[in-house]
């Protein structure tokens, strides 16, 4: 089973996008993990981490909601 | 600083509700909480801890966003 962290700056108001993402997840594999986190952060921080792994940073990657998904989805157990 | 946990009923399709506990809750204490997880369960369950203790039981209180909010308050540094 699998911990997604949604780690969002919060005073930058990422949290509707943090939100998004967390339902975004859970309605895809809320049967095969155990956790969404959505994770208080600052300095413009988006990063989504599956069982510790960065699988979206957005420093790196542009922002799609869609594209977050794909990236969970090998570190779902029974891929969902 | 605190972890707020939503446990919500996967299959009864508790998403939605869960999912606005935890943006209730972040857009209220944002910036005095660690996180808030949303935690994947079955068997009707829908309980909401904060730092492990049970703050809403849907057995037990009628549901209500706001009531919720109310009832983390006090496990909330600084009380935001």
């Amino acid at each position: 089973m699998t911990r997604v962290e949604i780690e969002y700056c919060v005073p930058c108001g990422m949290l509707n996008r943090a939100r998004d993402v967390a339902e975004a997840v859970l309605r895809q594999f809320g049967e095969s993990i155990d956790e969404v986190a959505l994770v208080t952060g600052d300095d413009g921080v988006f990063v989504v981490r599956a069982d510790g792994e960065v699988v979206f940073d957005i420093t790196e990657d542009a922002y799609d909601v869609d594209e977050i998904v794909r990236a969970v989805r090998p570190h779902v157990d029974g891929r969902a």
